[in-house]
């Protein structure tokens, strides 16, 4: 059965999952090419928190909450950027730090008694992996290496560290984030939702893997002789990946990596959703397609057809999951029978609940 | 006394007034004009309810709650339509009800174990009274019909239940609505609030009935000639209503029948309001006017004299009313001294306190 | 060490500060010079309140809540004007009050037992001090002249009574209240925030007041030739104020008087603030400049140097508090080390915790 509406409505219970789900867990912040260059950074926002994501002098991530120690001013303003003199200066009294969060000037403030070894930025732990970037507000007990083990070796053909984002669209959902993974893993409602994407795969084709408490998943086998999921299902010219096996060109991965990352594994793209939880009833996802640079520096590189295929799918998810969030705050939703169909749906309740401590 | 402010703003007391008064009495959800045939639909919100209400092959009107058994999704978007082959069908999964509630379809679900019967969708007491539509959330003690049978006795000459809506506008409004019911209820207001009304009635001339638990009301006579209310008095070339008597012709009736239906019948149209409570300073509210169809079918037929007359009445009222509102607000508000012009605010009040338990 | 986030992002510290920082201490509501004759008003509004403030036959100064005693309505809407037949009038029921707060008329209601005596207007405590109005919602244990004797005497010359408003910038901020005093009692940020104000005056040189319980400030000399504060530090024409000393043409005062006015005399003008708290994390600010109607009356006067500019610094200052607003509300803020030159920001903390009981 789905889970009582307070799950999706409480804000009490919002919050705890915030913290339970959000801040001490491993949580996607975004793609590792964005900060190629010691110095670059870019900001990633959760809830109250802003965190400073950038790439110090040996070429390691690093990351920092966004609050200056002096008066507690955000000091970076710009969603992404390169840091002058690879410097985090605060605009209001000039603190400046290093790449490694040190504190390196506070003018006016270097008195006897002062040392500017008590105030260096407050780090948040991060890792690269695959590609992405990481970011733990706890005290992690596993790497995202180990946790993803089986996740790196499935799609180690992808090469997805090597891809680069093409296009990004951000979306402001009225749904709890829950009913977004919900949705995600199960496609019995294509048919329904879904009619430009349901002839391009088979909705009862899933292949799923047992579900764990790290995320569920599985892949779905495309059909009608299409070649990847766009308009169609053609590929408009583009190459499919280069690492990737006949039989891994026939299918597309979708993974829900607890609690934020929706990884899409395609035969000639990466399609992947972070979530931004915002309020019990309303989420942030950000939409990104990721390319090989190599075939996006083609003259005739075309991607619209996978993009704005996405944004119409994308758009149809939300619709229902906003109706969704409706109608479980009603008086009338009592919890109802999942299908076998729905069984990493049934999963992911039960973690929810483990982690609820419910 | 009027009321303490608190009644007026404390979301708590809003909350249960909204429980006891609204989800626990009949409540007027609109004309059953609206949907002549089975099938057709209109919904009715009520705070996060979405009631499906709809007539079935029998003619009777039903309703429903806007919830899948499935999912919980909300089901019906339109505010008003004919549902497709006489069926409510879920977007998400393609869960199918028909017009009496009883669980029709359900895609991949139907396995051993699995009764459609454990799954009708949840009633909401409907009763039709002279064209309206009436809705219970809870359990009833007395029929609508019972409730206002005086009421029908006395305007049964109007044959509301013939008449048919010919313009609505919405309004929402930044007062509690019992601030709307209060303002309804007395004309002392008449000469300041609404020149245009004024000079057609007279504003100690009501002839009150003595209160009851069911509603408050009585009727104005008209004066300087005017034949209705409109602008300057003029029926504008439409005939009286078919029915009434010489007398009938000279007044206009105001009921406010708890907790949200302002009836309004005029000698040549019949006025309604209905009210809906969004927090406790903040009313939508819905005002129609409703003619018999012939005289609707008639080339000439026109309205607008009515129809903006009210609407300029019912700024008028609206923002005296949000005034109000804002003055109980303050820490200086103390309950104020009624006049006997005022006393079936006085009943209203005790009414409340009555039903809040008071 | 600056306080604990909790003073600047807790909704009850937030409730509690109101009352007692603003409730219960004189406010500055305004100039007097706005309502110059009998029966002229003006609004003040705080929190839910609405205040009429106007001028009485006597030529004194009468502040009332604007609040009907009859049934709550707010009376007057426009924010300043003229009192029709100086009286006060609901527009509801047309009850009617003196400029003294007595109720004069009250239609339908006077019968036996009622008496005009038990209705007047509650009255908010005003005074007129250097051409400002204060407000006290409580009981005040001193006159606004005492409390502000020094200040006074320091800015005799300045004739505060005898200037006019200029002009008037409303700013919406999202930041508590406390932060924009913090930031407008230091110059050590003037260098990094504020390029254009900087070359005019020496943000090293202020010479500030032993703090009291009353207000904290100083003053700050003009540097590089600069006569006033402005585009480039000219007076484009201006004439000094009429009364000053060489030596007080040379430097701008700058005091927080607690808890709502920033008074900032310049030699050619007078430079008001005052804040409006709205939530933990927004103020509403006032921007106001006054000159000598004589100045104003000139045919070349000009002084959008002056208002621009301090447009300019205004929205620079805005700025940083509000990225102080949201560093600060961060899990990851602590208490920072305030340097030798905030000591006034020292001071203004104590008095908030001793404010509120802490």
């Amino acid at each position: 059965m789905t889970l009582p509406a307070r799950y999706y409505t409480d804000p009490e219970i919002f919050r705890k999952e915030l913290e339970r789900f959000y801040f001490n867990r491993w949580i996607c912040a975004g793609r590792s090419s964005a900060i190629p260059n010691p110095g670059d950074y870019f900001l990633c926002e959760l809830a109250n928190e802003s965190v400073i994501v950038t790439r110090d002098n040996a070429g390691d991530i690093r990351a920092f909450y966004n609050v200056c120690r002096h008066r507690g001013s955000r000091m970076c303003e710009e969603q992404e950027g390169s840091l002058p003199g690879k410097r985090i200066t605060c605009p209001y009294h000039a603190w400046s730090y290093g790449l490694d969060g040190a504190l390196i000037g506070a003018p006016h403030a270097e008195r006897p008694g002062f040392s500017r070894a008590d105030y260096p930025l407050k780090p948040v732990r991060a890792e690269h992996w695959e590609g992405n970037v990481f970011l733990h507000f706890g005290t992690p007990t596993e790497t995202v290496a180990e946790l993803l083990a089986r996740v790196a070796t499935k799609f180690a053909n992808w090469r997805m560290s090597d891809l680069k984002m093409h296009r990004r669209i951000v979306y402001d959902v009225k749904a709890n984030w829950k009913l977004i993974v919900l949705n995600y893993n199960e496609c019995l409602h294509c048919p329904f939702v879904h009619p430009e994407l349901n002839p391009l795969t088979d909705y009862l084709g899933a292949d799923n893997e047992e579900p764990n408490s790290t995320y569920i998943g599985g892949v779905m086998f495309l059909r009608n002789g299409a070649e990847t999921m766009s308009f169609g299902g053609s590929r408009s010219g583009r190459a499919f990946l280069p690492g990737l096996t006949e039989e891994q060109r026939t299918w597309a991965g979708f993974y829900a990596i607890y609690p934020n990352l929706l990884l899409a594994p395609h035969p000639d793209y990466l399609l992947t959703h972070t979530l931004w939880p915002k309020a019990a009833d309303r989420t942030e996802i950000v939409c990104e397609l990721h390319f090989p640079p190599e075939e996006m520096a083609k003259p005739k590189f075309y991607a619209d057809d996978a993009g704005n295929f996405w944004d119409l799918i994308n758009r149809q998810d939300w619709h229902i999951a906003e109706l969704s969030q409706a109608g479980i705050s009603s008086r009338a939703y009592v919890p109802g029978p999942y299908t076998k169909r729905e069984e990493l749906l049934r999963a992911f309740d039960q973690d929810v609940l483990a982690i609820d401590g419910e």
